[in-house]
């Protein structure tokens, strides 16, 4: 059977190894197996919101509430904005994918950083948009600019905090940036990780609300999937002026969101202690990392965000190293897809983390 | 902002009206409100599941097994079929998509009856593809046939039983229909309601193992929101051969079950003796409602679902019908959309339906 040729040049998303995974394939019992692979929250999630899925367990029949009605007016209330410009998605991914098929395609290129998100080219793929990248690991925003400039690409991406790396741009740099852009160009900002990188530095906080309020042509991205600990339950959203949201809305699928992920994000959105426990948590667990990496001589790329990216150089081999410690049950992640001889260590409990220290040790002693 | 032309003829998905909405809208208290809007099972789902998914609300902050391993060995065991041959979307909604895209396109139509279930349109829509129908109301697979040799379209949708009418074909006269369609051409056959198909007629059960093994070009798709009980969590799948499964996995966005869903799912396919008590209550209460129209001398469609659809004529009217039946708390669902005018009634429980009958009752008499 033919299928449309779109599909040749799609690559799949090379996620996390999944706890179940090496069980199976390495036969370690799960209680043995840590994972500081998929930058998840290592102290779960808020306790309240347990308890809430807990409460509504019987709705599982139920389809959700389609217009989203509570998590839409929660969002809307904590950034200051009206529920009319958020749009909910099965995690930020997904909002990617509809601004992605609203907006590019085979004649209408899309821009990132030369180290980003795997998800934008994918989706780019989906429907034949060129795809242009910065030479720049990080984000340098007057290469974005020259490249703006010669290519009028439908799409820009900003990630910042930057996965998989770490880096993270100025607010006002970006700001500036975004005055120079045309109101045709949809400016994506992806802020998965802002939770961490504004408590690590103010000068990187970006304020949705400012951004929406200055430009009708950017598009602000957060997740419940990083700090607010809810990984496994696929929500993110969009905030932009209503002739984005609502171009996107066109593109949702209904009910995208379970009942039970519904109920988790709104619960989870009013335990800020939450938030504030375990942003810190990570920011003083990072420092043992950060003079582990000293101590050894390892360079690694400052992070703004809940992982860490150790950089190497032969004979010293990133996918060596990660398949070492997978075989030993520390999941981390090899960054070898993404053109680098790195891997990605999410910050875990501290125990877990004495795990890793241990672990990598042995094999830089090896 | 300009968006790409496609957004444009792109319709919303109208979707039964949930109970919290009635809430905000009517003020009519929660346990006063009854839906027979989406069928959903009445019952909700089995206990195992819901104790299942309460034992595993910690595990909400990890990313869900991508892989979805044991769902796919539950299914493939199921309809015994190789784990290759099977694909995971949150709802059978979303294979749908994955498909259109794959398969569909300007130059590429679909083709479907008069009257079926709304997403194979507004998907077809997303990539521009044209639309045949056919006249007939029912499933009429000489019409098919006809539109096919004349228009060689790239996906031929059969929903059987077909939501939003209840009717169902043969499965011997589906086979042979297969026969006649050329292998380039991909049959989606939608048994979203097989469980209560099967149960009504044995001439309507389809056999998904048989299907595939005799024609490479099919898809059949199952769900988990409707007998299963499980319409919050998301989760429906395609069967089909392995190069039809391959291309519909390329579009698959990363995690596209959450955690707590894909345990639901397994562990409802393990509970049988749920899925046969929900369908006998179904079938015993479905008389009522037929007995109930004979008496009043209502038009209704014979149904192979959870659902049942009255037919109206002037001057009485669905919309309005509906409308009222909303207005004191009764959630059904109005076919104005489909061009019919008729209402569709989801088959409740034994009080839920005495509701109905009351307060229809009630308005008949006006």
């Amino acid at each position: 059977m033919q299928f449309n040729s779109t599909l040749e040049s799609i690559k799949t998303y090379e996620a996390g190894k999944p706890i179940e995974l090496v069980v199976r394939e390495f036969g370690i019992a799960p209680e043995a197996i840590v994972k500081l692979a998929s930058n998840e929250n290592p102290y779960g999630c808020s306790l309240h919101v347990s308890q809430a899925v807990e409460h509504i367990l019987s709705k599982m029949a139920r389809y959700p509430d389609d217009s989203m009605y509570k998590l839409k007016a929660s969002l809307a209330k904590r950034y200051g904005v009206d529920a009319g410009k958020v749009i909910i998605g099965s995690g930020s991914d997904q909002v990617i994918e509809f601004a992605v098929h609203a907006k590019a395609g085979p004649s209408r290129p899309v821009l990132m950083s030369a180290v980003t998100f795997a998800m934008y080219e994918i989706y780019a793929k989906h429907v034949g948009a060129p795809v242009l990248r910065t030479t720049s690991r990080h984000h340098d925003l007057e290469e974005f600019y020259a490249l703006y400039q010669a290519h009028k690409p439908s799409i820009i991406f900003i990630c910042t905090p930057n996965n998989p790396i770490g880096d993270a741009i100025d607010a006002a740099s970006l700001f500036t940036f975004m005055e120079k852009i045309d109101s045709d160009t949809l400016v994506i900002v992806d802020g998965a990780y802002m939770e961490y990188g504004r408590a690590r530095d103010a000068a990187k906080a970006l304020d949705a609300q400012s951004l929406i309020k200055h430009f009708d042509n950017v598009l602000y991205l957060g997740t419940f999937s990083k700090a607010y600990g809810l990984g496994g339950m696929r929500v993110g959203y969009g905030i932009a002026s209503e002739p984005i949201i609502e171009a996107l809305y066109k593109l949702r699928p209904p009910f995208n969101i379970t009942t039970l992920s519904l109920e988790a994000a709104t619960v989870a959105l009013e335990d800020e202690a939450f938030i504030e426990q375990s942003v810190a948590s990570n920011f003083s667990e990072m420092a043992r990392y950060e003079a582990f990496a000293k101590e050894r001589g390892l360079e690694y790329i400052e992070s703004y965000t809940n992982f860490i990216t150790f950089c190497f150089e032969a004979p010293m081999n990133g996918t060596k190293i990660a398949q070492t410690l997978l075989s030993k049950g520390m999941i981390v992640r090899d960054l070898a897809s993404y053109g680098l001889n790195s891997i990605r260590v999410t910050i875990g409990t501290p125990s877990e983390n004495d795990r890793f220290f241990e672990l990598f040790d042995h094999l830089l002693k090896e």
